[in-house]
């Protein structure tokens, strides 16, 4: 089916549940009043369903193109869709007003990410790596550098990438061989082979801005001696446009199994022109600004792909008639029901949309604490960048695992056809996949989590977490009507609550028990998450039917709320038990025994 | 890798947890001692080792061709392959002797052909429909027809396929169009479309012998006016040899997600020449014959490509050099550890293995049921019966779901490498998906279980099944070696026999609840029968040590064991709190608000 943003529930998440018109104190808020950003909204779903949803299957089926001189050829009509995108400012939405940009709430440019991703994740990846690399500039970069790239790189005007991966190292970036040489006149000569470059070469922008992390001679081992460095395509010239060709190709393309419409790319740097970013050796910190932007953009995407699968699986459920509902015929003149009777089949379309709602409620949150870390209230800002902290590795792994997952109850909803190219179902699950992996593995992401974020600054992120609950908890506790919430996030977050300590505890003592229950916790954390915006939800869409709102998305609301604590949340038990029996059983055979 | 048969697994499961000997007085097994399995499946392991193995990637990326003559060109080397496997006969190995067969059990013919599905799920179709083809011939063609194709199929001269699905339906078998018209010489002619036919048209054989659904002219509505006929692509001559060419064309191929090398043929009948197979208007049940061959095919083809995606991440993760052990450096003369060491990759790897080596025994232990069908002691017959009807679908969904899990494992555990088409990992995936869907859905597998399985003979099987276990609980309460699987087998008993007692209050109420329960509960049905196949191996490792014997593969086999009582098994008590709440939840919302 045709893409269909879900601008109902963006209106009934950010009035309702977030009602961001409190924030209007908050830098990016006095301008982003809930009317403006509906309206904004409204435009950008127009852009995403009639503009860039139309090229995700082309992008599918016809891939990029390398060419031998080192040119990639983007699929049909996706340079010009970028084209428009940029022409309408889409690119620059939450980007900094002093360089350009329209300095719109992340929680705005997330509602838009989430429709651009949705209608084409493989189109998306290119402004979203741009995104990200004026984000790492804009945070480590110098003034000189910020003036020469953030204008360029906030229009869209020109791309960006992050350059991270080589042959022999992926999660371990202290194994990085590309190697920095200093010209003497502040910049360096860039050498080495970076491989799974997405957006690394194409055709979209007159130049394209690199961010390579490479080793300067001489500098220490590990990670401690890596540094970040700007290695544009073609060097600015004094005026700032395109000059000079510098020395990197692009080697070749990656054959995936999906995202064919993103270039992966191969990218050799010989002897490239580049300029340090930040400080020497500490490449690695400035880079995971971009890292953090990416991590959170991968979430969305993975959400997003989900919410696709979704919208194609109800779709064909009305559909394809085939047998009788058990409880009698539905569609008694036809030849058949249509599925969509069957219990079996609404289980699986009921639990896509009941993650699909509770993920989208708990990216929007977190969103809204990125914008938070710029209150004011230094409170409110602490509190903000701790959770950004705490969230960013669930966000990434738990909304992409569940969405592979939806992507996967979609293909199951299709029967035979969804295995077959002619529908859409097999490209959500290929292009589901690569979420769980890119940007740092969802195990690698379980392990930032339990084994950093939990515990830094004495674990003060997650017991801030805790006691919002609580008290939010406590105040409700009178609402008779919301009771199953109440209860399902009590319970949740005890069990949640437990786990930590046993982490605590048992983590310490051998770091292989915090490995080896790092995933099921992050998939506790993840339910716990999505059950207080669920308890969120339910209250709002209560609140408005008590005050005599007749729109029947609120009683539907509650449904789909209902569904989750009756069906998904059980789920957290099972974590519980399973991290709880530790690393024994986990590390109990030798290597050689697999 | 290249695909290692798991030759010392089977050895554990047929001598020391199924003992065969025992069976000796059983048809079939006479001839079937211990020793000759061995040497059989000794062989078959080298022949899929060396001969399929090395086909399977060529598949993916060849796939099949098809010329506009309406032929079909198999990928490079495959047609080969396939005169080898029939030259050493390895296609009729379970086969009847009367034709030709070498009737060995089907324990041991499960045995192989869980090693070809795994060496190339794609290739191993071709035989495999050919054997089902004959399964149903055998129990339902005349005389005359068996004579005419038994030989051919089974020896593999010819090829076999099943006819059921068209465009307007798959599931719903009562809305087949295609129609016989009798030509009044016994012969009928048959017109019509059919779509998925896998193996439909290829070049390994000389004919195709089609079995195909049809309406007889006049026959009544829905699934009781349809027949089965048997439709040759070539008309066997007086001499039994492949004579006139019949008129039916393959049209076309369909475009899928994987199984590539396995030729999915839109086949036309156009007034072609076909024969009644059994009685008029009863084809179902003697496809039924054909499908549940099938059924449990596609649940060893499940658990296979999970093997061959494990042995794949096993091999990776001991190969790939990335981080350092939480515990200290384990490869500290290397620049970092083999990522088999970080315990979130080990759990992934105990997962497959645990998954792998459980649904591994289920599978010969029901394929043993197969045999005891067989049985001249009736009852032995009668309860072997019951767990056929009972286990098919439980086999077909539960081995697909957790081999299609454990792929996605595979491919996590290379991270980026595992995404590009460079590694298997993206194939397994892929391929493996297809498993959920064919041969029925894995939903409709589900309402077959509760709907029909479960009731059947008044609940006789699933009560015979629970008797098992607890006998075999009560006689081995004393052995507190493996109190933990004595413990964890009747406690997830227990959770199964409290859904069955809900199911039958609650389904018979309102059949929506045991639509909506149906795929919970034969997860937990399916979690039950692993439980007590590792309670027999763990019962069988121990043994074996007490009696001294030094081998590690006990040791390991318990170790494996633990990690399915603690990581894997309390996924049970989520099923069973999901499972008991019904349909109001699934069925809460009108179709429009999805």
């Amino acid at each position: 089916m045709a893409y269909k943003a879900p601008l109902r529930d963006f209106t009934f998440l950010l009035k309702d549940v977030l009602d961001i018109d409190r924030y209007s104190n908050v830098p990016g808020f006095a301008d982003a009043s809930f009317d403006l950003v509906q309206q904004i909204l409204e435009e950008g779903a127009k852009f995403a369903e009639g503009v860039i949803a139309p090229l995700d299957r082309v992008g599918d089926r016809e891939g990029c193109k390398w060419n031998p001189d080192g040119t990639v050829t983007t699929p049909t009509g996706w340079k010009d869709a970028y084209k428009q995108m940029v022409e309408a400012g889409w690119t620059s939405l939450g980007a900094e007003a002093e360089y350009g940009g329209q300095g719109m709430p992340a929680v705005v440019a997330m509602a838009f990410g989430q429709m651009t991703a949705a209608a084409s994740p493989a189109f998306s990846m290119y402004p979203g790596l741009t995104r990200g690399a004026a984000a790492a500039l804009h945070a480590s970069g110098s003034e000189e550098q910020k003036a020469m790239y953030l204008p360029k790189l906030i229009s869209g005007e020109w791309g960006g990438t992050m350059n991270l991966t080589e042959p022999q190292c992926g999660t371990d970036l202290g194994l990085i061989r590309t190697k920095a040489v200093p010209n003497g006149d502040g910049s360096y000569r860039i050498s080495g082979q970076k491989i799974w470059i997405s957006s690394g070469e194409h055709d979209f922008t007159e130049n394209i801005v690199h961010l390579v992390l490479a080793r300067i001679e001489g500098a220490p081992q590990g990670v401690k001696g890596i540094s970040l460095f700007v290695v544009p395509k073609f060097i600015p010239d004094a005026d700032g446009n395109p000059g000079e060709r510098n020395s990197l190709q692009c080697a070749g393309l990656e054959h995936k199994m999906g995202i064919h419409g993103n270039s992966t790319c191969v990218m050799v740097y010989e002897d490239a022109k580049g300029w340090l970013v930040g400080e020497e050796n500490a490449g690695l910190k400035a880079m995971f600004v971009m890292m953090n932007e990416a991590r959170l953009g991968t979430g969305i995407q993975g959400l997003s792909i989900g919410t696709a699968a979704y919208i194609d699986a109800v779709e064909f459920a009305k559909d394809r008639l085939q047998g009788r509902s058990l409880t009698g015929p539905k569609n008694a003149d036809g030849p058949a029901d249509p599925i969509i009777v069957h219990p079996d089949v609404r289980r699986m379309l009921m639990e896509s949309k009941a993650l699909i709602e509770g993920c989208r409620a708990f990216a929007l949150w977190t969103a809204l604490h990125a914008d938070l870390q710029d209150s004011e209230d230094e409170a409110v800002a602490t509190k903000a960048r701790d959770y950004m902290g705490l969230l960013t590795p669930i966000v990434k792994a738990y909304l992409t695992d569940r969405g592979f997952h939806v992507a996967s109850n979609g293909m199951q909803v299709h029967g035979g056809s969804g295995y077959t190219e002619h529908y859409a179902a097999s490209q959500r699950l290929r292009d589901a996949r690569i979420t769980l992996i890119y940007e740092g593995t969802n195990g690698v992401q379980a392990l930032d989590l339990v084994g950093r974020k939990l515990a830094s600054n004495g674990g003060r992120a997650v017991m801030t977490f805790f006691a919002e609950i609580d008290a939010w908890v406590a105040e409700h506790q009178g609402n008779e009507a919301i009771r199953p919430w109440l209860e399902g996030l009590a319970g949740v977050k005890a069990q949640l609550q437990e786990a930590t300590f046993w982490l605590m505890q048992n983590g310490m003592q051998n770091p292989d028990n915090a490995g080896a229950a790092s995933t099921d916790y992050l998939h506790l954390f993840g339910l716990t998450c999505t059950a207080y915006m669920w308890a969120l939800s339910a209250e709002a869409a209560q609140a408005r039917i008590e005050a005599g709102d007749s729109d029947p998305f609120y009683a539907q609301k509650l449904a789909t709320g209902r569904f989750f604590l009756e069906r998904i949340l059980p789920d957290a038990g099972a974590h519980l038990a399973k991290l709880k029996t530790g690393a024994a059983a986990v590390m109990a055979l030798e290597a050689d025994a697999f």
